[in-house]
């Protein structure tokens, strides 16, 4: 395993005649990100990670300063699954000028995650064709926990013509439902025991649609009633969009993805269903 | 010489081992784009040159649905100088869905055609990073008579990690000093006439600047006046910027860009030197 620091390194390292995936991360890894390597791994000749905690994609009043960091444990994971190259970029090698360019995905961005984060996917959708662009990966691989941005991504690749399949990977989660996210390291014990609320209030929604229910208005009540029952919860939102534009339904007639954002004291969690 | 009209044929037909040129076009092809051909010939081994006229960049009152066309002319002279491929994709190939997905260049959009035509360089900088993902070029040729953009797609291929060189070409003029354009072939014979005054102005101020002038002010009202001395023109704008990120500048200290456009009758004519 090999790991570098500069775009030059990556340059020079990569073998363009070689099946390459690349697994984008902000590092603080876990068995989410694990199933990301192993699917690559299981996919490519060459698999890349990359670890870089992106400053584009997170507002002022964002956790960008104390995003949890594990470098150690990481390049752990790495070797343990056989990576064969880790970019670890500083701040300056990816952005060396202020940067000016922005990819920007409309119509996607305007609900979700994308309300109350603006700026997020425009950051999010940059630094990844940033990094397509230095790894030139044949395929990037991405969890479906974060699907408004795996969304995002599959668009912006489609809409530019970039030369690379995306993968989108099932959510890894606890056994008691908790999807994992670097962040639920910032839970207390506490928090951390009303956490996986937020998969059974998604849940507990489908299983209205799956039992016949059509009428969002009606699920989003009964979903709401699950989350406010815990005082430590906050809902930011809870919304049923559909697959492909993300856009709310407000009646049920196609398949559907059902999403939510909470806060758990200063902890933001997001999950989501088919 | 190999002519397609699918993004797939293009692919199938490059051999990326190959040193690759792109010299993106919108067709009805003149002397500055065969020098673009020609340069391009000169440095690489495979050239291809784009012909699409990309919707996304005229704005709703702009010329998108009479922007000339010379197809047999134009194939003739991509034959002539011998064109490895000509990539002539319908619009339904290019945005083959909505495109959400655009390249914002900010900051260097504020002045100068990005002022005057909102959207324009989006729509720019959108179809030349489609164009240089599909052909993956090597080098990418454009003329310095659009100047504004040159940079745009400059600094967009530098701020996105494009593996591409962007190669300027200077600007082709005609005898009496008029840019070559293909919008020059909508002037009548009088206003062909009036258009030299535009590079004769602009030459006009740039000997006031080795003459000493540093005085922005001062210059602009000397060009203003050859310029408004044609009753035919209409000045759109008159700067002098900087040459890397296109501010306007009060006092001459650096090397600066001379820019304008002007309006002749219904015809639109930008030009800059150095």
């Amino acid at each position: 395993m090999r790991v570098v620091h500069t775009v030059k390194e990556v340059r020079e390292f990569l073998d363009s005649r070689k099946n390459i995936g690349l697994v984008p991360t902000m590092g603080a890894l876990h068995a989410g990100h694990e199933k990301l390597i192993q699917v690559a791994r299981s996919e490519c000749e060459l698999v890349a990670v990359s670890i870089f905690v992106n400053p584009l994609q997170f507002g002022p009043n964002e956790d960008y300063g104390r995003y949890p960091q594990a470098l150690s444990q990481d390049l752990e994971m790495c070797e343990r699954n056989r990576v064969d190259l880790v970019f670890i970029p500083s701040v300056k090698d990816m952005y060396p000028q202020p940067q000016f360019t922005m990819v920007e995905v409309g119509r996607l961005d305007v609900h979700l995650c994308g309300k109350f984060r603006p700026g997020h996917f425009q950051g999010v959708a940059t630094v990844v064709l940033k990094l397509l662009n230095i790894v030139q990966p044949h395929r990037a691989f991405f969890g479906e926990k974060d699907m408004q941005q795996l969304a995002i991504i599959r668009r912006s690749v489609l809409d530019l013509n970039v030369p690379v399949t995306i993968v989108g990977v099932p959510t890894v989660r606890e056994a008691d439902g908790l999807a994992l996210s670097s962040r639920n390291r910032y839970l207390n014990p506490e928090e951390r025991k009303a956490a996986p609320e937020l998969y059974r209030a998604l849940k507990e929604a489908r299983s209205r649609i799956q039992g016949g229910e059509r009428d969002v208005a009606k699920i989003r009540e009964a979903t709401l009633q699950v989350l406010q029952s815990s005082p430590l919860i906050r809902v930011e939102y809870f919304e049923i969009v559909d697959t492909e534009e993300l856009q709310p339904v407000h009646e049920i007639t196609d398949q559907v993805r059902i999403a939510a954002a909470i806060w758990i004291g200063n902890t933001r969690l997001i999950d989501n269903v088919y």
